[in-house]
């Protein structure tokens, strides 16, 4: 047995020396450090690395460290939530989000007509601009390609190759050459979009033909690692697509506060995983019971 | 200000008459007291009901209870997970879900080839019985219907209407005609199959055009009710529909153990969604913060 | 292995009837019959019961069922909070708990003297008369004895025994006999007034001599069973006191929205107890996660 | 309204330059960043701060972060668990804690006598140590006050004062000059062994007398900040401390999983705390909804 030392900080302490004291603490400060020792094994070349990322992470703050993560080559498959394209794309289009209360007046709020996002505003004008710029770029893509039928993540690899903002996620991503899947894209302003548009035009997004894509990458994958921001469609999604390769993903982090008591599957232990075969028996693996948006830059900055 | 007074239970106390006792309590039974009145509101003719089903509630045997409500009419429109539906199919198929251990060695249960979800056993044999007889409905579907493009609530309205089980929750919203919407319907079993089916027969399932219908049946409701179980694309996707109707929900009911603190939406506010419009200024809501295993057959108990 | 089946209820469907449906759920559902069953064994005659009563569940509208629990002998040892007593004390005095807004605005509340609790408020009036009628019950206690050295309980039975309303949890207690324990009672409206009445007049009560009698309990118990509503102080002190005694307990049943990811022994499941010999071996156990106030009385209203 | 900028970590950044980056996020990394803010305020001279220490943060490498934060000034009085006390303790009287998995068998872990505590090990033989020196301390004390009424936090000096390894929590706090508060001390090994002790000797420790003490600091302080790791007790007891001062603290930081849908004390809002005057009108507050063994060194580090 190995015994708990006591974590030391200095001032000036980098994060990289602070999750070194965090190695040899427990609870979420070992485990932590248990997610970067992870983290730096999953950065080796022949492990094929799939992100799900849940949450509000872009209004929060998180856009730079997600597109750092895919620009420094961390990130082959990046599996997300329609909202946090959204409102990565509201930003590349000029829109701001901004520091506000949660326990504001959400009455008065809709008056001023701001939306909010726990203690994050938006005023519903970067909707209207998202809106026209986003039906420029469709209206672009149909003309280019005028009876493609598309799988979600052609069609959001098309958008994101016109998006000017490179410090977009969606735009970095397509310049990185890593496909953004994303089950649920109806689900979003994207989807409310893409329904005021198609009475015009004639969009069509396959539901299903992405599937193909996803576990072809897995079988290729010689060794598979996955980081979850959170749960929902992204963890379930990347899971299953390793439900039929027969040995798992080798490595995984879980960044998150949902637990497993409730039964649902964004809680689900990883060792849940394994009884599923989704995750292999050897795997190492960690969840971070903690609010991602401190324990994500963590992450990265502990392993640049 | 109204006094709180104390619960009083007595042998062979009703649900009913619990939740009246609950009616002057506060925390979660007089949250949950409020949920059972503002549900029978919701009962009235003039209100069109939508109910947001996410979590692994047919594994943890709330299947009768969900095919209960749709049955009596308390339901217009579910929105719900693949998840859901592919365990609805799997008892529909002849399978069934199995009492287990949330601690159980889960690599023990990989060589039994059983699955865990929390404390509820799958053994994988039932998917594979799922697989052929889906196989064989969404065969018999394309026979029928070889060209067309589905939208994923017509697709799934196909399925259920060749459901032999009365039993199932699809094939009782087909028979009551209710519409089921599953926007990331890729995410999960239904999306497997359909890829390894899909190498042989063209089907084309749409992922946007349900949108079109979904808002219709906002637009047309006289007043709108939203029940939640658990967030994630349910909740979010009931909420989006009603985002550009003037009015916004009526009624609004979570029942939900994910909290605000950590910035989701899975467990944000109803009033947060009142700033943004969703939800009416004037609405009643309440978010009963409990495993909805037991508080889902309480508010039906109540209300019958 | 035994399949789930699904809940059914039914109009006017008892609460005993509703657990009957849960015992073949999981989850939460299947947790919840459980403790009930658990609760059942526990009446048993050769057990000797522990209750550990944390959280607020006086304001919550919860003390008739805890006396209730008291009177029909289901309790041999109460261990609670000060503020459980202290909440219990100000409606013996005549004052109320009324229902509020979780989301009020603290500061005009300050202004109108009301403090609140979650979603209930408390008028700063009834605090001026709890403090007035309780330095008469002390007063009367030194009176007749005025040289006492009391152990907390011993001071608590003395109290308990001088309140006139039947209906109060610790006038109950004393009347059936149940000692009362309380070892954070310096932490609670009695310490404040204990303090402010200790310039006057000799009040001496010793923090650990209550050790010794609730020792002797355990190691006089056949069998023993602990309820926990929550975690705290009264979940440790009663856990601590079967440190000692080789067998620990026999039952345990922990309502609580507490998870054990955070380390703490609030939330610590009751299995890690095992390893300390706090709990048996072959001890009958579970934890139901879900908000007390809903639970508890369901748990009492399925056992009467 | 201030927008939202995107943290931006970099290889060696240290741990104050990822605080200055999330300055301008949201959700929990903002509110990180405003906790140290607040922190940097308290720590000027004026301000009397109090810190409340719940949770099992000594087993899980808490220790030194803990006495570095008494040595170097920002704690005025120290209000903990008896749990804490006696790990602290346990590490001065050479003991140790060791790593461990929080999916263990509590079953064989009892045969090799080892007690868990979440993922922590402690071999029992540490407990033996612990009472067989924690016996000779106390008859010390007693032989040098045969017949004094000891106050909790002045036994506590009395111990601290014998305890050699100047790591230690204790030690540090009496060589600080710190007060050492524990209102529920019988809860906890201490408790235990005083009472073990108690049949031999004369020990004599009041409940209510430390109440004086602490509400003198109270009074005298110019400016009052608490930061709380946890809930429980120490948070209740801090508060409530300032019940009867008028102006409340001044500034209050939180570090907690707890959240305030339960109703309990421990995760209460400080904005409730306003409604009762424990924390003044104008204070700067905020809890931080995370990991505590995360957070706490972060919060030390960025304020060097």
């Amino acid at each position: 047995m190995k015994p708990v030392t006591h974590a030391k900080v200095t001032k000036d302490i980098t994060v990289a020396d602070l999750i070194r004291e965090y190695e040899n603490c427990a609870f979420g400060a070992g485990r932590l450090a248990r997610a970067v020792r992870i983290y730096k094994e999953m950065q080796a070349d022949d492990v094929t690395n799939f992100f799900g990322l849940a949450g509000a992470m872009i209004p929060a703050g998180m856009r730079q460290v997600v597109a750092d993560m895919i620009k420094q080559g961390d990130v082959d498959v990046l599996v997300t939530t329609g909202a946090n394209l959204v409102h990565d794309m509201i930003e590349a289009f000029g829109g701001e989000h901004c520091k506000g209360q949660c326990t504001a007046n959400d009455l008065e709020l809709k008056k001023c007509k701001i939306d909010r996002i726990y203690d994050v505003y938006l005023e519903d004008q970067h909707f209207t601009t998202f809106e026209a710029k986003f039906d420029a770029i469709v209206a672009d893509i149909l003309n280019s390609y005028p009876k493609k039928l598309f799988t979600i993540s052609d069609f959001l690899r098309e958008i994101g190759s016109r998006i000017e903002d490179k410090t977009s996620i969606l735009r970095t991503a397509v310049d990185s050459d890593v496909p953004v899947f994303c089950p649920a894209i109806a689900d979003s302003s994207i989807g409310l979009q893409s329904w005021a548009f198609g009475y015009k035009r004639d969009l069509q997004v396959d539901t299903f033909k992405d599937i193909r894509q996803i576990m072809d990458i897995c079988y290729k994958a010689r060794r598979a690692g996955a980081l979850f921001v959170g749960g929902g469609v992204p963890k379930n999604f990347i899971m299953q697509s390793m439900l039929l390769i027969p040995k798992g993903f080798d490595f995984a982090i879980q960044l998150s506060t949902d637990t497993p008591e409730t039964g649902g599957l964004s809680g689900a232990t990883l060792d849940e995983a394994k009884s599923w075969g989704k995750i292999g028996e050897r795997a190492e693996t960690v969840t971070v019971y903690s609010d991602a948006t401190i324990t994500l830059p963590i992450l990265l900055a502990a392993t640049l």
